[in-house]
């Protein structure tokens, strides 16, 4: 059976172009950028072509600015516990969010193990945080303030600009985890005023285990892998030379199509949005799909189980998440959700859609007739519904 | 010109088969292994296949041992700073020797900016270091004990499983790179009795960029990379799919052919020990070739610099090296050989040949050849040999 694919956060093929690149480049058998040696100049060159196309999709000053790493996960380590280590003689405090992803929240926990200090703001019920708050919560002792510029689960969009200025007055590092936004939705770090951002090349088509961050020029960073010079002495190891150049041509693809892919991505979340009531009754929408990621939709059905409706769409051909994949294996209800205000029940009851560029109108309204009945046939069986 | 590449050190070209599975793969277009369907529990598959074959190389109890990161050095860092992090409680004090790789010893370098202390062990003129030392090194406040398997610049294995009963007794953490030897040379992790080993796809003709750290069950060791739970939970971040794939057949074929290899390697390293009287005078054999990795010569050729000598053999057509490709751009003579005792001039001097399976005795002497004519020739504009 086809399956309709309408969870790209989690999965999202290859481009053509990507794969092409990809296939050319391991048949041409590209050796050791380091190496002292004509072979190893061209691989060095076809790294720092990749640079340059990275670069120019989030507008750095200098290509010099983008770290190649193993992903977007590396990447927030990076951001975080590099600005951390080096500069723990300034102070140990860092102020972040409720709904970061688990690699900002992780890496942070990582860090209070080791006598740093947290301040974690809350945002709105929409999933918007106040800068205002952001502005409380810095002390004399913070070093850094992490904000992600999208949710993974509920698509909000943060006020980064506003944060840059209160970190820019106050003088503290701010890094941004822009995994689920980089390469779908505009970004210019110069724009933007953030001194680091992390983001992964699978969002944009491009290969899993590849990713970068942007270390603005200045900025006070240790390398979390030290040894060899690669990356200007930012990150040290032998480059994963496939995923690098597979990352270039999708970043030049995502600059160039941007505009094309928003418009349809929207086209399909407004139409889902629209729809849903004409399908289902008690649900809620999560964030504010108007304002958030073009290309996800999140919603809380009442009375049923989220795992549930996952599993009887796949059997009906269609794909979408109850939340990260990142968090797959985690039985807890998510965080993100229980701080927007959802209770247990709702938050378990999401559904996270995300279209790709190959899906159609057809293909959400095939999702929404298989979906209409799936809640039928589970609240037929719930307790809950019977009960309220 | 066809280059005759005798620096397989720095460069290993992928193996057919290799290619062949990361082009399959690639066209595959396998997804998130995270994923909770069907396609992610295919990918999902493939991974866990490529473990297993690489437990299989280096003998773990159990494949979950395995921990795949994006190359060597992630592997050295992750297991050197895991363990420092996570022992910090027991002791900050770790013991290491004077010629480790830079991965090595600039992780060590890095926890001494943090408030370890660190004792580095000498070695002999083989560049050997005596188990004995190590134990004289060990306090009360060790948490780790360091020690490469082989040596990348003279090709020097240590005695791990004499070091391995020390620390055992001692109950203390030992960690071995053994980057340039998984794959070449057998390695059977239970029998050494390491903790923690870390190695690498690209030694064995498989992709860089993604590598391995052995984590005995039962060590006490934080991830570096923090986030989701991949990697049972050591290492976060969506995994490198086309680069596991071609490491886990790289490891296949590295079991299977290596004592072919072995053999045909030692014949060349051998044959141009041999031989090398008969073309130049007056150079020095580092390490000790008869005792030392199969693949690699290395040698210090007096009164006249490696550099020129390499950029002159490369317009012949032949590729060696002077030393690591990770310290490339590095101006200042080789840790390593100096720890063995060479002069500064000596050690500018040295070239490390590391032939290939490609490669015939034919190249061997061809290569000498070119030698011989470059070494006179840099003689008679040498200064240093004038004098002399």
């Amino acid at each position: 059976m086809t399956i309709v694919n309408l969870d790209h956060m989690s999965t999202n093929q290859l481009l053509p172009e990507v794969q092409k690149a990809m296939i050319e480049a391991v048949k041409k058998n590209y050796g050791n950028p380091s190496s002292q040696n004509a072979d190893g100049e061209e691989t060095l060159g076809r790294i720092e072509k990749a640079r340059a196309s990275v670069a120019r999709l989030i507008n750095c000053e200098n290509k010099k600015e983008v770290v190649f790493t193993s992903g977007g996960t590396e990447s927030i380590n990076h951001g975080i516990k590099g600005v951390a280590f080096a500069n723990a003689d300034k102070g140990k405090h860092i102020v972040t969010t409720n709904i970061e992803h688990n690699a900002v929240s992780k890496s942070i926990k990582r860090l209070s193990q080791m006598g740093y200090t947290v301040t974690s703001v809350s945002v709105n019920d929409k999933g918007m945080v106040d800068p205002a708050d952001i502005a409380k919560a810095i002390t004399d002792e913070t070093i850094l303030v992490s904000v992600m510029h999208s949710n993974n689960e509920i698509g909000t969009i943060q006020p980064i600009e506003e944060i840059a200025k209160i970190t820019q007055e106050k003088k503290i590092i701010l890094h941004s985890d822009a995994v689920d936004s980089v390469g779908v939705v505009p970004i210019d770090v110069q724009k933007l005023g953030v001194d680091l951002l992390s983001f992964a090349s699978s969002t944009y088509y491009g290969p899993t285990g590849v990713g970068g961050l942007y270390v603005r020029r200045g900025v006070r960073i240790w390398p979390i892998i030290d040894g060899g010079i690669q990356e200007h002495n930012k990150r040290a190891g032998t480059e994963n030379i496939f995923g690098i150049i597979g990352m270039g041509v999708a970043a030049d693809l995502a600059g160039k199509n941007m505009d094309k892919r928003i418009t349809h991505l929207k086209n399909l979340s407004n139409f889902l949005v629209k729809e849903l009531p004409n399908y289902i009754d008690e649900y809620h929408l999560n964030g504010d799909p108007a304002k958030g990621l073009p290309n996800l939709v999140s919603f809380a059905i009442k009375y049923i189980e989220g795992e549930s409706i996952l599993l009887m769409l796949e059997d009906d051909g269609y794909r979408v998440s109850t939340r990260s994949a990142c968090a797959t294996g985690s039985l807890r209800a998510s965080h993100v959700l229980m701080s927007i205000g959802l209770d247990h029940a709702d938050a378990q009851g999401t559904l996270v859609v995300t279209p790709g560029m190959e899906n159609t109108k057809d293909d959400i309204i095939g999702f929404l007739r298989a979906l209409k009945n799936i809640v039928k046939t589970l609240r037929d069986i719930s307790p809950l519904y019977r009960k309220n």
